[in-house]
């Protein structure tokens, strides 16, 4: 059996990532369900290792100071994240894992888990059209749309860094999803990858 | 719009790639047809470009020496073979090729068409398996089933070269064309020959 492999997506705010990434795990089987991380104290009921790995807040940081933690965020003043060793452990038993990130994490988590890890990125059909998805959420102040049309600029420049880009076409959410289990079936093809089914062969 | 890919299908004998190349040309929508060129003299009826490009035995000869013919055959004394300025027309023309090459053949193309080009060998699911589907055609000498087992052997040390490595199991040649239409819509999306979509973006 291969091993499993990451899968990172990431998007600009207007490339839709949230309903592809929803339609991806909804068709896509061979996922395995990465247990978090957290600082925040265990609740009643609550299992080690089965609603999240529970760490101190200083344990947590130097988890993520060792490069030990791929992706991670903070909340209500505790951290939460997906350590390396998860990840390593669900990719062993042969199960892929999407990790949702910021467009600027993509090649950090690269640079963490090596060749295990494949980078996608969404982006909207133009940045017309982003734009356009951007201001139908309505409630926003023009200057809260503005700032993020700046960011999202920034984040097209981060494109060429992936391994992958996904456009999502407007109303084609499925079909895009669809691209993405492409790219995740390809990349389990290689001929690197495929290496160890080579050498046992003729055993 | 992007150019196209040209991609190379390879197996050894026993790997079942004639009815996955035969299903994979009906699934696989995006396919250009290459005109191939030839040295036999035109029929009545037939058209330079529609049936064959028609060269002289010398002419072809020269377009082998300088690299401009991908692969070719020799039958009936006449050469048979695709040019590659016919693959550069199709695929500027954002179609796909596939060619079905012998295993010591694509590394070969590879370096004629550098990273437009993107090369997958099937494969049996194992060496028993493989040498079963080549004793079950039933007609061949023992001598010639043992030397095409030496030959199968020796393919397989091919693998490692070809980009893409895919398993054909037996009675799943179905699933192994889907596979091989998830290759290449994936290699369409690579940030590199996505770069064009990434320039154009803020027009």
């Amino acid at each position: 059996m291969n091993n499993g492999l990451v899968f990172v997506i990431s998007g600009p705010s207007g490339s839709g990532k949230g309903t592809v990434v929803e339609i991806l795990r909804k068709i896509y089987s061979k996922v395995g369900v990465a247990v978090s991380a957290t600082s925040r104290l265990p609740r009643e009921g609550e299992l080690e290792g089965v609603n999240y790995y529970y760490k101190t807040r200083e344990q947590f940081e130097e988890l993520i100071r060792n490069g030990d933690v791929l992706e991670y965020t903070e909340y209500n003043g505790n951290y939460y994240g997906t350590l390396k060793s998860e990840a390593e452990r669900i990719t062993a038993e042969g199960r892929d894992i999407i990790l949702e990130i910021e467009v600027d994490g993509g090649s950090q988590i690269k640079k963490l888990l090596g060749e295990q890890c494949v980078t996608i990125m969404l982006i909207a059909p133009d940045a017309d059209e982003q734009e356009r998805r951007l201001r139908g959420r309505g409630t926003e102040s023009e200057e809260v749309i503005l700032g993020r049309l700046a960011r999202a600029r920034e984040e097209m420049m981060e494109a060429v860094k992936y391994d992958y880009v996904v456009v999502n076409e407007t109303g084609k959410s499925e079909e895009c999803a669809e691209t993405i289990v492409s790219i995740m079936k390809a990349e389990h093809q290689t001929s690197r990858r495929m290496s160890k089914y080579i050498n046992d062969y003729f055993d």
